[in-house]
């Protein structure tokens, strides 16, 4: 959510950072259009649950943490907009819940965040509006800081990793437009450019739907950061002509053993890193491990729209009639794996220990 | 360049085989517009030399064999509207064979099939205008007999690899498309379907220029054969799920040792296919061994333009101003490789006795 969204804790005013002189009053968020991306850099203003749930499902906002963020925030946003009467606003933000948490059903975030907005709410047992708006803001500016924490943490975690010069060849986008800070994968490489230091990353397209070359290409571009972006086919090719030293890629859901969900294509560069003998990190807060599922195999994998894959760019791709597979995501072995690159350090699987201290 | 061209020995007609009603008279040539696939099926005329340059150019025509047969079947339809007096028309030739030669400089059965044209020409002497269009077609017509049996002899080649519900994973287009006949890499497969089998073809959509789902998904289809289109950075998913049996690509250059060029993406699929232990085929004829060619470290990987992977679909997929690599080739390494589908059977590197026998 770079550049999408600062809520200034001081009085309540959003601001982009895009435009800093850009200030909005209470009461709207600012949101960056990322569908639009990299062709426009587009805001809107998210003022009704309607415009906050249509930006969710179109993709306006994606990633995981980023949708978490934007549901928090949005949430007392549109809560400016309630009735002044206690019973009556309280009837609408729980009636706005629902819709709003089931926007998106495989983004984890999403729901967990409606939900801690609502416990809080409900645990805070406020006496008027004006006490209920400061908590739902306080709620989504708490959720907001702890993500930012969470991608710093990661971040400098990672960070020994990159030396100067190093290259870093990344999948899919989960960077900072998916967070609500610098994002997961490439937090190690926004802490090296903090540092001083010159990285270089590589940036697969990540087909069907271009999240590599669209968003983290935009992105990295645009924190000065030296990037290249290729087609998914030829990330082989550059790792053989010695031009990555590292992968670190981000993941949506991590089993117990270490296997990992992320998206489709993250397998395919795992092999071929172990291949050319080139480290491969996954980059991930802690909240991402499921330990309730013991390995991949218990994974259920999505599969999206064929369109995605025919007609994709505006122009059909490929002929009428013929079958497609479009999977969403993959699932890496453990055993592909270097390390994790999480909040709490740089981990191994298996990750018995975690369920024992939880 | 299935139903491209059809050029009928007795009386050498051209015949578009995909519309058997339009008979063209001699002297001109008719080509599929390959740049219009998938979304229309366009054909056009050849009758000048300035005509078939261009359509060598702008890839209309595609693939080094189909170039060879087209420029030499071009030529003859060109020439039967030169001057009809004998010294007129050998200038005319010759003079016109230098620039379609190097129309594209990398294609080598284009110079090769050019010159072979005129070899044939000098060497049989014509007396008379009408006896040198003779020769002409005559030459024509035996480099697309030729690979016509090549084709046809790669695939009983090949044709013991596929069962029935043989299921092939292939990358770009070495098919119809790209030859006088039936194609190399997926001569196997055409031949298995004449043979009666139902085999299945995963097509890689092959980034930047997608000649997989644009051709070979619309020649497979259109010729009744089970076609699935998937993103290149699926393959690994899709072997993962246990549904490729074979892999089947072609070659653009195979070296002594039998390290083989091919379109991008291709050395990445070798090293899926060995990570999870699929054959990995490559089909070619043996004119595409270059055993001056000591090994893959000596071909140079040819790069393209950045615009085709930034604004490839119509639309701009990636912001200005960042960095783009597009190497159109890959090297396999032969260790990669289990075997080579040729004309003369399956062989297995090094090539020393090729040498030596020729």
């Amino acid at each position: 959510m770079i550049d999408a969204v600062r809520w200034l804790r001081q009085d309540q005013l959003i601001v982009s950072e895009a435009s800093p002189e850009t200030v909005c009053m209470p009461g709207c968020l600012r949101l960056l259009d990322q569908t639009c991306l990299p062709e426009q850099e587009v805001y809107f203003t998210v003022e009704t649950m309607p415009v906050l749930i249509d930006a969710i499902k179109r993709l306006a906002v994606r990633g995981a943490p980023a949708i978490g963020c934007a549901a928090a925030l949005g949430m007392a946003a549109v809560a400016e907009h309630y009735p002044e009467e206690l019973d009556a606003f309280s009837a609408a933000l729980f009636q706005d819940a629902e819709p709003l948490a089931s926007a998106r059903p495989t983004a984890v975030n999403l729901r967990w965040a409606v939900e801690r907005m609502l416990k809080i709410y409900r645990e805070a047992h406020p006496q008027n509006v004006f006490a209920a708006r400061q908590i739902l803001r306080q709620a989504a500016l708490d959720i907001l800081a702890e993500d930012i924490a969470l991608c710093r943490a990661i971040g400098q975690a990672g960070l020994p990793l990159l030396k100067e010069g190093t290259s870093v060849l990344t999948h899919c986008n989960a960077g900072a437009l998916a967070t609500g800070d610098f994002g997961t994968a490439l937090a190690p490489v926004y802490a090296a450019k903090e540092a001083g230091r010159n990285v270089r990353v590589y940036s697969d397209e990540t087909r069907p739907l271009l999240q590599g070359s669209r968003l983290t290409a935009w992105e990295l571009h645009r924190a000065g950061i030296e990037v290249w972006t290729i087609c998914d086919n030829m990330a082989a090719q550059v790792m053989r002509e010695g031009r990555i030293d590292l992968v670190i890629v981000g993941a949506d859901r991590i089993a117990a053993n270490g296997d990992t969900a992320n998206k489709i294509g993250t397998f395919g560069v795992a092999v071929l890193a172990q291949y050319h003998k080139i480290p491969f990190y996954v980059a991930a807060p802690y909240s991402t491990f499921d330990l309730q599922t013991p390995d991949g195999s218990a994974i259920r994998i999505e599969e999206r729209d064929p369109q995605e894959i025919a007609c994709g760019f505006g122009r059909r791709t490929a002929p009428e009639g013929v079958h497609f597979y479009n999977p969403a995501f993959d699932v890496t072995p453990a055993g592909l794996i270097t390390g994790f690159i999480t909040e709490r350090g740089i981990l191994h699987p298996p990750f018995v220990q975690m369920r024992e201290g939880k």
